[in-house]
C-alpha cells in the first residue's frame, strides 16, 4: 500500500477551496475578455536557458527552479516556469510578427517555485496576467487599472485601493538628489517601508545592508538577500522619506509633488502621465474611492519604467498587495532586438482567496447547485433523471442522488453538500405526477406539486423560498 | 540574445486555437457542474512512489514519465503527472472521511508524457476527466453518458456518437468459450479491430503478438509493445469476432446477445445493466441518434469492470474517440484498503479541437469582443473610454485601440482581428455628442448615432446589422 500524501509544498484543494477559486477565475476570465484581452497558452515546461536568461529571474528565484528531466534527456535542459512573464516575453518574440501589435493578452496558470515550505506559501501557485504589449499610450495605462478594478469588482472585491505612482517621479527626485545611479536599490529600500517603518528604509539607505527584493505579481515570493554599500547620507535619506510621506492621497499630492519637482523633465513628465491616467479613469467610470496616489509606491523591481500600481483590499492592508503591475520599456530583450513596451498586472489569485478566507467572505458549501433530486426507495430512478434533466434545461443546476436509500440519509447529503432544496418523489406522488419540495435549511416543506409547475415551482422556492410548512 | 523556442515537443496556442479552446472548456465546466459536479485541484507535481504505484500506469507511460528535481533535492523523488485518474485516486485516498461519499469531482489540467515528437502529439495536453466515486448506481452510469453528451453539445458538438458495451458481456462470452483468463489481452486485441480490421484482431488472437495498449482518456497515447504467446484457436477466434460483428446497432443488439449468452449469469448483468443505462438516457432526453451499442468495445484497460463507452463526432469516425471511460470496482486500491468503486470519463480536448479544426468547424478570428473603439486623432481618448465602459456595463464587450494613429490603421486592425464594429468620434461627431458606427465585413456605415443611443444602436447593428451604407 502506498501512503496517498504530496511532495512537501504542495497541496490538494477540496471542493469547498476550489469551487470559490473557479468562480473568481470565471470573474477574471469574462473582465479580461470583455476589454479585449484574449487567453495564450504557453507550456509548463521551458528550455533552462529561456528561464535562466540575464534578468529574467533573480538569483534567488532561480536557485528555486524545479528542473525536468525525461528518460533520455540531459540534466539542466528543461525545466518548470516560475512566473508567467518570461514564458510572455519567449512567445512575444517568437510569433509577433503573426501576431502584430497592439497584443493585449491574458494567462491564467501554474508557476512552481522551489521555495523552503511555510505556512501559506506553496511551492505551486496560480498567476493571473494580463499584458497589452506593443505601445506606450496612456490610455492603455489606464486601462490596466481599470481592469483590475473591474475584475476584482465582478469577483465580489470592489472594497479595493489600488495605489498609483509613477517611476519618473521618483527617478525625478533621485536625479535632484545627484543618487540617479542608485534609483534601483533606493526603490527597493523604499518599497520595505510597510515592514520596516520609516527608521527601518532611513538605515537601509544609509548602511550597508542585506536588500530583498519582492517579485511582480505575487508578493508571497521574496528574493535575496545580498550586501550592498551604503546608498546615500542622511540628508538625502531625510529628503526621500519627507517626499514619500507627503505623498499619499488625492490629485493634491500631485500638485505638491509638481511644486518640488516641477522643473526636473522625468518628474513633469511622470506626474502628467497620473494626471491623464487619473482623467480617463474617471471617464471610464472607475470610483475615486478606489483609487490613491502614492509616490512611495516603488515596486522594486528593474523591469518598470512608468506607472507602477499595488492593490490593498480596504481595511486587510496588512495582507498586502494582492494585484500589481505597471509599465515596462522592453518585454523581450532577452530574445528579439525588436523593441516591445506595455503595460500589464498579475493578480495574486491565492493570496486574495486566503485573505477572503480569513475575513469571512467565501462562501460555505462543497456543491455548484441549487437542488438534490432524491430517488426514493420503491420509485423507479427514471422519474427522478427526467425532472433533473427539466431543471437544467431551464438553466437550474440539479444533482440527482444515484442511490434510493433512505430519505433521511439523502437529505443528510444535501444539507452537508450545501444543497438549498431537495426534490422528493415517493410512489404517492409519482401516482399523482407531483413532487415534493424541502428547504434543506429550514426544514419547510412544499408538498403535491404537478410535474407541469417544475420549472416555475423551483424557480420561485429558490428566488424567495417556500413559504409554507408541511 | 537568446533563441525563443520552445523545447521539443511542446506547442504555443496563439489567440486564434486557445480562443476556441477556453469556450470549450467553459462549456465543459458549466455542463460538469450542472450535475453537481465539483471541481477539485491537485498538484501538477506528485510523488515518484505515486505515480509509479503497480497498476497505477503502464510501462510504456512509466518510461515517458518526467521527473522533476529542485535544487538540493534528489533525483527520482518527484515527477509530473501523467494522466488525471492517479492523482484522483491518491486525492480521495487521502480526503476521503472529509469528502463523504458519494463524491462526484471534475478536473481539468495538463499532463506530461515524454513521447517520441510526432504530428498532432504534444508532451503536455489537457485532459477533462469526471467521475462519481463510491457509488455502483446504474444512475451514475447512465449519468456519465449524459454528461458526455451535454457536454460535448454546450460545446457545439451535438452531433456525436457515444457506443455503450459493458464488459461483462464480453466476460460471459470468454467464459462460455472457456478463455475466462486471457480477457484483458483478448480485449486489447479486438480494440484494435478499427485499425487492423478482423483479420488482424484473428491472427492477434491465433498468433504471438505485439500488445500495444491504449490508456484511458487519450487515444493518441499508446503503449506497449510487448510479446505475449497465442490466446486462443481458430474457431474461438471466430466466435468472438462473429460476436463482436453482429453486436453494432440498436438495442435488439441486446435482444441478440441475450439469446446467445443469456443463461451465463456475469453476461445477463451486463445485458440488464446496459439495457437500464439505455433507458434512463431515454428518461433524461438523450437522443437516441447520439446512442449506439457496441458489443465490441473493449476500451483495452483492465480497470474497467462495468459499462464502458467511446464518442466519435459523426462522419469522422477516422479521429478516434474523443471521449471515453467506464465503471470500475475500485479506484484507489493502491492507497487504501477502501473498495471505491466509480464511474467517469475522459474528454480528450486536443483530439476534439484538432478534428473540429480540419472540419473548419473552428470559428475564426483573434477576439473575444465584438466592437472596437478607435481613437480619432485630435479627439481625446475619454469619450472612447466612456463610451466602451458603457458598452462593457450592458454586456457588450468592447476594446479601446490605445493610439490615436491613422484611422485606416485602426480599422484593419480591427478586420485583421475579426472585430465586427467599428465605433468612430471624430472632431464633428464630439462636437455633436454623437458617433458613427462601421461594420468591419461589408464596410456598411451608419452615421451620427446620439450617444445615448449607444448601447441600443450597437446592440441592434449586432443583432441585425447596420442595413445603411454610409
Amino acid at each position: 500500500m502506498i501512503e496517498p500524501r504530496l511532495a512537501s509544498g504542495l497541496r490538494d484543494l477540496l471542493p469547498a477551496a476550489a469551487i470559490p477559486r473557479e468562480r473568481m477565475l470565471e470573474a477574471f476570465r469574462r473582465t479580461f475578455a470583455s476589454f479585449g484581452f484574449v487567453p495564450i497558452e504557453t507550456p509548463h515546461i521551458e528550455r533552462m536557458e529561456v528561464l535562466q536568461g540575464k534578468g529574467a529571474g533573480s538569483d534567488e528565484v532561480l536557485r528555486q527552479i524545479f528542473e525536468v528531466t525525461n528518460r533520455g534527456g540531459e540534466r539542466g535542459e528543461l525545466a518548470l516556469r516560475f512566473d508567467l512573464t518570461v514564458p510572455l516575453a519567449r512567445f512575444i518574440a517568437r510569433h509577433v510578427d503573426e501576431l502584430k501589435v497592439p497584443f493585449k493578452r491574458y494567462a491564467i496558470g501554474s508557476v512552481f517555485r522551489g521555495e523552503r515550505p511555510a505556512k501559506g506559501r506553496f511551492r505551486e501557485f496560480v498567476q493571473c496576467d494580463f499584458d497589452t504589449i506593443g505601445t506606450t499610450s496612456v490610455v492603455a495605462d489606464a486601462e490596466t487599472v481599470q481592469v483590475i478594478q473591474r475584475a476584482l469588482a465582478e469577483a465580489g472585491v470592489a472594497d479595493v485601493t489600488i495605489a498609483l505612482n509613477h517611476r519618473k517621479i521618483l527617478d525625478g527626485l533621485l536625479d535632484q538628489l545627484g543618487m540617479a545611479g542608485q534609483a534601483g536599490a533606493v526603490l527597493r529600500a523604499i518599497d520595505k517601508r510597510d515592514k520596516i517603518g520609516r527608521d527601518g528604509v532611513a538605515r537601509e539607505l544609509t548602511r550597508p545592508f542585506e536588500d530583498r527584493i519582492e517579485r511582480r505579481g505575487d508578493g508571497d515570493h521574496l528574493e535575496g538577500p545580498e550586501t550592498r554599500p551604503p546608498l546615500c547620507g542622511p540628508e538625502q535619506a531625510e529628503a526621500i522619506l519627507d517626499f514619500i510621506e507627503r505623498g499619499r492621497g488625492g490629485r493634491d499630492v500631485l500638485a505638491e509633488a509638481e511644486a518640488q519637482l516641477g522643473t526636473q523633465a522625468r518628474a513633469a513628465e511622470g506626474i502628467a502621465n497620473l494626471r491623464e491616467v487619473l482623467r480617463l479613469l474617471e471617464a471610464a467610470g472607475v470610483p475615486e474611492s478606489s483609487l490613491t496616489i502614492d509616490l512611495g509606491l516603488a515596486r522594486g523591481l528593474d523591469y518598470y519604467t512608468g506607472v507602477v500600481f499595488e492593490t490593498t483590499v480596504q481595511g486587510w492592508e496588512r495582507f498586502g498587495s494582492i494585484c500589481s503591475g505597471g509599465r515596462y520599456d522592453d518585454l523581450a530583450s532577452l530574445f528579439t532586438t525588436r523593441r516591445l513596451p506595455g503595460v500589464g498586472a498579475s493578480i495574486g489569485l491565492d493570496r486574495l482567496l486566503a485573505l477572503l478566507d480569513e475575513a469571512g467572505r467565501l462562501p460555505a458549501g462543497a456543491t455548484t447547485v441549487p437542488v438534490l433530486v432524491t430517488l426514493f426507495p420503491g420509485v423507479g430512478p427514471e422519474v427522478a433523471v427526467r425532472l433533473a434533466a427539466r431543471l437544467r434545461a431551464s438553466g437550474i443546476g440539479a444533482e440527482v442522488y444515484p442511490e434510493a436509500i433512505a430519505l433521511g440519509k439523502q437529505l443528510g447529503y444535501g444539507s452537508a453538500r450545501g444543497h438549498r432544496l431537495a426534490l422528493i418523489v415517493g410512489p404517492d406522488e409519482q401516482a399523482q405526477e407531483a413532487f415534493n419540495l424541502r428547504d434543506l435549511a429550514d426544514r419547510s416543506e412544499r408538498k403535491g406539486i404537478s410535474w407541469g409547475d417544475l420549472e416555475a415551482a423551483v424557480g420561485s422556492a429558490l428566488a424567495t423560498g417556500l413559504g409554507t410548512t408541511g
